[in-house]
């Protein structure tokens, strides 16, 4: 299997465990504490091999949703596959359904929710920030998954002008504002899913959902940990991350 | 929306947040500590209804991934959504996929896995107890999604005929023994994805990955932790679960 | 080393991991699910020994701080030992401090306290309860460390008549009303330690600290887990308590 | 309360949360970014005032067990409060008591302990590396706990000389070494407390405790995590340790 023009290639920095995102198209890349780089070297390659930019060696792969989730250099918080992984199964999230999301970011979510609603569903992908819209946007197209998704400029706070969704994702400051419009614009028996840091809005959003009649009502939070293999022993790994967020759900009733 | 003759119905008992998975037909079941009960008084009561059923109250639902697998009786472990949702995104899973999974068990990870494999792709699952496959297969049955899903009786630990996999999910006691079959049946760069309880088992299987040439080897565990919501104040649940299983992953090379 | 004529015991039944507190004396005491049973046919029984009563088999140890604890059985919430050693290291405590602790319940944590104090400091408990007052006491007595501990029925919310203290340790609803009482009753930079078990709690005391110009605030929590030893492998365990309280620490000023 | 000729003071960088430990006395030190430094300017200040060296601001503190240890500038790993405090509980420590600590390394632990079972007990401290026991010796004098330890050269796997012990506490990399020498060492009834990084170690010594008649066994840890408050809200904290050790607690039997 070897590297095509145009395909979209992790390397992976073995060493450092790091992820760089690059298309195997002519060009010039800068890659900090290496230099410019020109893509196109990569076609040809065969995937799986390691290849030497600067002083550095690099893996060859292929996308797959969590090594291109951790190639995303951030502008703004990153949704883990920790995370989205949780909320795509508790939104009960399948393939041909049409989706809103709103604060898509990075795109990380975008990527996760999007890979599982192929082949006919659809994502509707909110933020009131062009730059994200862009961002993201460059995600997908990288990822291949651009057409299930529909980037929109606005404000879901303020109002969502779709109606039958399948499920609500929301990153975004005030979650509960979106409950009523929520209730407004989801299936019966479809789920609202949000994502918030602090435990004062997780509670918000909580009560307004109760408010609205959404049931099955639940917040919870994932905390991740590799175990670390040694020739020593296997151990938990030191560094982790302490907190992401954590997660609101709720259900619409009829 | 009403409840339809030959609907799977979700029955949850609120006051002691327990389900009942039951199928909208003439006939009798028993439940525990109520009595015998002909579901087809649910046709033609409005989901999200509450229904009396003995001296019980319960609330009638749509399945959906989360409440049906709560609603599985288990015959033996069964795997949790907080695992089943991280070994698909791990697992890169994607509709149109045709993975394996061995030890279906419950069929709870049969049911996310397929989920998300619709509409085009399709879970081969082994097991080695015809008892078990017959109770997956009814899950799936319920759940809609038999469709998608080939049960198969077999030992995947002596060989694994299928080729060209999209991934491997495994729960069974010995995942090690199937890495030598696993590379010669994943497409290359396709994620083998493990469950295991135990930290030696974890590490064999690690070491097995690693010396079979897999890369991004990772294992790891996810604690999930509910926030309760009550009138004084937030805090996290007293009761959880403190350990079900470590989930090893490992990608093919070329 | 035997059993002497008003030791203090645990009997431990080991298949249920249930402890049982007596004392080495004439009298009859129920045990649940053995009946009745007279404590002084352990006179003469050597520790570490088994004994059994009714169908049952115990182990005869002698209390230690984490093993005593076990034993008690809650009237009111207990402060397990993953907490209190928190505390008492947080705290600051030594060896001589005069301490002050406040919502003494079953006594558990001011164990803890009057073991480290000893043998020339002193806790001053207190509590609303004349019962719990009671109840604690009699652990005390049980543990022998009742020389060490003053109790006294009070609310302290009110008001501090102590002077000069050298930590206050907390385990009630509302802890930021006795933080301008703390300010006056503390040592300068002496420790202000409360238990809560909500985050709104957590959250309102370590602003009433901070208002109080204290320093050095900390909320934390600790996530105790076993690891199992079983023949085929080690794991975490399954039943875990998911959370018991936020620990709430700040040190008094100049 | 000023700062006294000869005092121990902690220097909090309160910006970057970092701590420094100095005596206040006339002489040169070095602080990284800050540069020469004589500490006896701290003479007659107040604590609890600020001083600025160089650009940065510090708080100067008297001592206290959590923000001493932090202030130690680790040569080897460093046994972090939360685990000490832990250690000091589950192996029943008390003022008076006479133990054995193995593995001293910077002394963190030797500070816990030293500081419980003053003001009549005393820690007698191995460690196979000279300049560790120094190190050690060091923090013990800054701290005010020497006249309470005893730092012995030697490894104890090969045996230990001492008798009569009320308590083992070892930070080495085979505690199971160690099991037989601490069975005719402990008193009966005393605790074997080992910090072990790794599952294999852990179980290991679990399993060495076993087989010489030790019971109460018990393998640990503790995840511990700071909630952050911030005028937004309040949320665990981002940056935690993931893993720190496995404590392994058995006791002697009679």
């Amino acid at each position: 299997m070897k590297v095509q023009k145009g395909d979209t290639v992790i390397l992976i920095d073995l060493k450092k465990d790091l992820r760089r995102i690059v298309r195997a198209l002519p060009g010039e890349i800068k890659i900090k504490g290496v230099g410019v780089f020109d893509p196109s070297v990569l076609i040809g390659k065969e995937y799986g091999e390691k290849i030497k930019i600067g002083q550095k060696e690099y893996l060859i792969e292929p996308p797959s949703l969590v090594e291109f989730i951790r190639g995303i250099r951030r502008k703004t918080q990153l949704i883990l596959p920790k995370d989205s992984a949780l909320m795509a199964v508790y939104g009960n999230l399948k393939p041909g359904d049409v989706v809103l999301e709103a604060g898509v970011g990075n795109g990380a979510l975008t990527i996760v929710l999007a890979n599982f609603v192929r082949p006919n569903g659809r994502v509707i992908g909110y933020d009131v920030r062009e730059e994200m819209l862009k961002y993201a946007r460059k995600h997908l197209e990288l990822y291949g998954l651009k057409d299930y998704v529909e980037l929109k400029l606005g404000d879901v706070t303020e109002g969502i002008e779709e109606k039958e969704l399948d499920g609500i994702y929301l990153d975004l400051p005030e979650p509960w504002r979106v409950v009523p419009h929520a209730k407004e614009s989801l299936k019966p028996f479809s789920y609202f899913v949000a994502y918030v840091p602090t435990v004062e809005q997780a509670r918000k959003t909580y009560l307004a959902l109760e408010g609205e009649g959404f049931f099955n009502l639940e917040i919870f939070e994932a905390i991740f940990r590799n175990m670390i293999v040694r020739p020593l022993g296997t151990r938990p790994n030191h560094d982790i991350i302490g907190h992401t967020a954590y997660i609101v759900v709720g259900r619409r009733g009829r």
